[in-house]
């Protein structure tokens, strides 16, 4: 028996830097929690964006607070493709070299010079889930899955400290891929 | 060292019985070959249908040739949610109990009463490529993949006969989560 983890499935989204908050939604603009994530601080915002790439524009995308430091778009391959991209898979924060996009808020629009990936899957612990399950911070393991359509995920990260709890998260592609859904188990083995 | 095979990722497409060809591009109508498949008297055809499901269409998808005996229609998930369709992942040809879709051409319309799938991934091998792999017909194995997010895709069909060579087909989430694409190589482990 590996160690469980919950699923959380991302969708496509958008972390703004306080920056590009401003070009999108106005001066001084705060964002507004919607819902809480499992991870601590985390939350989907109430406002959403749209995001142009070459061949088009997915509308209607959610902000997920708080701010960062960087502007940070997370598309599935297949989003990707709707619009025109084709981008490479990156661990969260680390964009250089990644494509650009145009996003597009009620009060202005953001033209980025990067920021646009496909998210590295990755198990989130807490320090005391990571000694449970007998891995640390940036150790790489294998998931194995319990859905419609079995299978085990390879280089798989773990991000563990003070502000991650047990959850992984894979974007919608590999949910599809495995047929699991938001709160279903996976193992680590 | 596992058995290798070529990747074929199966974007969305629909297979028509010969009375809903009819229907749909009037009678007596026959299909035109675009472009040859791997698998041997497979081809894409120049024909393309609508799909309508319960919250929309999707324009211009691919018919697969020839007729079968049962209109068929393969989405990814992703694909199905866009019309607003829950699939189950299904063996070709087992469609009982399987939504039903509108399919629209240039002739008329098509109300299916079932057909629409998630197929299940699966390795066509020849007689003679089963026998070297050490599987045969019927057999589940576990398929190694070696693109930019490396997994090892569980309960995989064999399906093994002289209508079939080396190619294993996935669909678009799948290939999409582990980061291949048409001519790679995956293998048997």
């Amino acid at each position: 028996m590996g160690y469980k983890v919950e699923v959380g499935i991302s969708n496509k989204h958008v972390h703004l830097s306080n920056e590009d908050l401003a070009k999108l939604f106005g001066a001084g603009y705060k964002l507004t929690v919607k819902k809480g994530l499992k991870q601590p601080d985390q939350y989907a915002a109430e406002e959403t964006v749209d995001i142009t790439g070459p061949k088009g524009t997915l509308k209607g995308i959610r902000v997920l607070g708080p701010t960062r430091k960087e502007s940070q778009i997370e598309l599935a391959a297949t989003d990707a493709r709707v619009i025109g991209l084709e981008l490479p898979v990156r661990e969260s924060g680390v964009l250089d070299g990644t494509p650009g996009v145009k996003l597009t808020g009620p009060a202005g629009t953001a033209d980025l010079a990067k920021g646009a990936i496909i998210a590295l899957r990755h198990v989130h612990l807490s320090p005391a889930q990571a000694k449970e399950a007998g891995v640390k911070d940036k150790d790489w393991v294998k998931v194995k899955t319990f859905g419609s359509r079995p299978l085990i995920f390879e280089n798989v990260l773990i991000r563990s400290g003070d502000a991650h709890t047990n959850e992984i998260h894979v974007d919608t592609d590999e949910g599809n891929a495995a047929g699991i859904k938001n709160g279903d188990f996976v193992e680590i083995i």
